[in-house]
């Protein structure tokens, strides 16, 4: 059992609480009984397993703890004090589990046939994003693509909100954006960006083919670079006249629209 | 200036940080320049404003104080540490407003030409709850009804998630679930549920006429006793095999399908 807070492993996963550390290290990590559940179960990485004696106390934590050992991955029991220091929440559940980030390229997921993605532009809350990978799981997207300026995917706030879908979707981190876009149009993919600009409803859009759909930040929207590389824009109208509709909500509309179209 | 915390005013603030101090007084409270602004345009009824000084130094905050002296709004001044204390925000804006609850009928609502209204049963986040109102009134709702089981409205983070819809959407907070779906039956409003269960997809739903969507709680959806009364029953297809739909997202999905049926 380790109790020493100079142990590697311990300072390694301390590092990972910042999106530096993370970038280092090639890693992130998740907490608690079901969402290292959903990892073991997505196939992700998992590095090791760290614990402390309380997972044996559910029956949950007993079963996950030996799913664990079944797959062969190395589990490391810390004191619970020290547990308490590594984690990022406020009542921890007494596991997590550090993974080794995919390196998803989008070149292996364009060529898919009626490729369907979401393209993020500076999404700026953690739990925004979560959300709306969470939202393009559901919906069936084959990539969530973030550009520059938008906030890191493996903060562990953004792994908490995504409910286990950051271990299933290909999440592809792009920083060159104007190579992105030449990418895109070269392989035919129509891009369709949710502006309040726009005069056309975003009923009125056809998503069928092959389509990227473009979510802007939470006050400024989309950037202008992008704005000059999207063919179509769109608007959700608000008759309500609320101020706006929050980024996943308004995602969440945008990509169900399209699967309606695309099913039906 | 205030400067004690024995000041009575200073004490019903305090207290309205509690959902049974809310409900005492019947008031609660908006922090931050924008929102204590939307309050002011949406008409709410505010009892007062309550400042320190700092306020004056963002042209923003001198204009806004401006409008609540123009209408007649008592503004009350409180030294900066005191400010401290009743804040509820880690980085708070140097102004708040007491306000006074609308109390909203049922029954002075649901006359309205093809009512249209969401029936929120066990949401127990706020910040969902906060998205769910704004959502709502940006879709053009007669009315957000909350069932019991239901986090308070009023509390401020639900406050702040609504983005100042709460001051503009009538919420109606009911109690007694078999009088209010009497009350719907009777006036011919249809009953849509969100269920997991249900095989009809929610794009086959007629969504026309006089309808309430009803939106179940995070983990455990909506309650048998709602159950048996909604007529209706629909799901969010996933073809992605996500876990599932984050509720605000959800219900912001069968809004604005309702909502692109109604308009076109």
């Amino acid at each position: 059992m380790i109790t020493s807070r100079e142990n590697a492993l311990i300072k390694k996963i301390v590092k990972l609480h910042t999106a530096a550390g993370r970038k280092k290290s090639g890693q992130y990590f998740t907490e608690g009984i079901r969402s290292v559940g959903q990892a073991l179960e997505a196939g992700a990485d998992i590095a090791e397993a760290v614990y402390c004696a309380k997972v044996y106390q559910l029956p949950a934590g007993r079963q996950l703890m030996d799913r664990i050992a079944w797959a062969g991955i190395k589990a490391v029991e810390v004191s619970e004090s020290l547990y308490r220091s590594i984690t990022d929440t406020e009542n921890p559940q007494p596991v997590m589990a550090v993974i080794d980030m995919k390196d998803y390229r989008l070149d292996d997921i364009l060529p898919t046939n009626g490729f369907f993605a979401v393209i993020v532009d500076g999404i700026q809350d953690p739990g925004n994003l979560g959300t709306i990978i969470r939202t393009a799981h559901a919906a069936g997207v084959h990539a969530v693509v973030l550009l520059k300026g938008t906030v890191d995917p493996y903060n562990p706030k953004t792994v908490r909100g995504t409910m286990g879908s950051i271990f299933s979707v290909p999440v592809v981190q792009e920083s060159d954006t104007r190579r992105l876009f030449a990418r895109l149009r070269e392989t035919g993919v129509k891009l369709i960006a949710a502006s309040p600009e726009s005069r056309t409803p975003y009923w009125d859009i056809n998503y069928r083919g092959k389509i990227a759909i473009i979510i802007g930040n939470e006050a400024n929207g989309i950037s202008d670079q992008v704005k000059e590389h999207s063919e179509l824009s769109t608007v959700l109208p608000m008759p309500g006249r609320a101020e706006s509709l929050n980024a996943a909500v308004a995602c969440g509309i945008l990509l169900y629209k399209a699967l309606e179209q695309r099913l039906t």
